[in-house]
């Protein structure tokens, strides 16, 4: 049993059945095309936007970006988006988040075709995340988690997993998506009470938090698995996790790392829907 | 303390609020009005429609039923869902389920307007269920829930609640009301390992499961609130909860009957929903 619950070899699983999948498109004359809607430049944008960019040459799938003003307007933003809904050439959109101040993520989710909705951005595929529809894509970071957990063999069945984040795009979602699996889920987040006590009671702990290293050895009990979701920089200006690695890997069975956890798998989440994406539109 | 949180107190408290609302409605020339959709004439579906009926009455709103064949097809259904969805006087529609088996519910679901949808069955009022947007009404039976445990002045920040039943009708979505009013939530099911161990470490046990009288003294810890929603029969004919209620009414802090606890809410609670949809499609 390996410690380290890395994700390269998520991804290169994904990556393999991913191949044959787009070749089996291409051979129908359909070449998958993802399009992300980006307002502004930030950093941040940039460098997902180029690893994505890298993840998916690899894997035959193309990948647009359509840039808009910072300031852009909602009509504007809103018209682009139908764009994109009618343009056939297009399968997925990943509308980059945040959002600027005067777009209202609550009025644009409705304007995205959900067949091409790519990271559950859209009412109708929450809904059919909700109701256990497996017609639509849940969002790519809680659906990394399953993907590793699943890689790695674990039957999450009868298991305690406690979940640390309650967020719309981590917590809530990943605690739907361990009910599917039959776990038993107990859902934590900064008004638990005891919280370290909770953590030290479960089979599997996932930290979605978004606060680094805050799961210290004292929220841990020898021979757990752990799964930190959490990117976060720490004092020394270095990524690190929710989870504090150095503290806590010599007591738990197995821990992700981070980086190269559960954030490397998110993108090949994200291809792996742009390519059901395509399939659903070309009814292939 | 009273030790039984009886649900007649929090309709009289509900019913209160809605008269003044109604008396208001119609001060503005407004007549609200439910319309319920039933196909056949089962039992059940008759008795819970004439006591909606005396409840919407003594607080003068309308109830309407459309009785559809048991046969009827899919494309009719939908008809009277649209003719509905146009009718100006109509405020809001109850479908009853489970529907016929010619009937898809996953297809219907996307013809009601949400706007009139006030027992929570299309995608858009589960999704703004799931993202805590209270413009939608989340399901009666859950809310009664949460109702309750507000009337009866009960703070659920950072208390343990556990959960047992994962439905989509009350399991998962009182999980998210539950997490909005900032409960630690642990969500059991049959495939939950030592059930009985996790529902003693809760605060508060809310038992959904639908299995009569399963909830034994075993289960229990003295001192815990405990939150009956199973209505069945038991041996001898009666109706009872999921809780065994004579076995843990000695240790218990405080329980809901059963009947008399949160069934008798939830028809308060679609009344509610009802006077909403009516101010809201009329602007008042």
């Amino acid at each position: 049993m390996e410690k380290l619950l890395k994700g390269n070899a998520v991804v290169a699983a994904i990556k393999e059945e991913l191949l044959a999948e787009v070749a089996n498109l291409k051979s129908h004359g359909i070449a998958p095309l993802m399009v992300i809607v980006r307002c502004g430049a930030k950093a941040d944008d940039i460098a997902y936007e180029n690893s994505a960019k890298k993840r998916f040459g690899d894997l035959g799938i193309g990948l647009n970006v359509v840039e808009l003003p910072q300031n852009v307007e909602q009509g504007d933003f809103i018209r682009e988006l139908r764009k994109l809904n009618e343009d056939k050439e297009v399968h997925g959109v990943l509308v980059f988040r945040p959002l600027p101040k005067q777009i209202d993520e609550n009025v644009i989710k409705y304007h995205l075709d959900p067949i091409k909705d790519v990271d559950c951005l859209t009412p109708i595929n929450i809904a059919k995340l909700f109701a256990g529809d497996s017609g639509g894509y849940p969002p790519c970071t809680p659906e990394a988690v399953i993907e590793l957990l699943d890689f790695y063999g674990f039957d999450l069945t009868g298991k305690k997993v406690t979940l640390i984040g309650r967020s719309m795009v981590v917590g809530k979602p990943l605690a739907i998506l361990l009910l599917q699996r039959h776990a038993t889920v107990t859902i934590c987040h900064t008004r638990t009470k005891d919280l370290a006590q909770t953590v030290r009671d479960a089979d599997i702990v996932i930290a979605a938090a978004g606060s680094a290293k805050m799961i210290g050895s004292d929220f841990i009990s020898s021979g757990q698995i752990v799964i930190d979701v959490g990117i976060n920089v720490d004092q020394d200006g270095k990524l690190c996790g929710d989870v504090d690695f150095d503290a806590v890997v010599e007591k738990v069975a197995q821990i992700t790392p981070v980086p190269g956890g559960i954030g490397t798998v998110t993108t090949s989440c994200l291809a792996k829907h742009l390519v059901d994406a395509a399939k659903n539109l070309s009814k292939i």
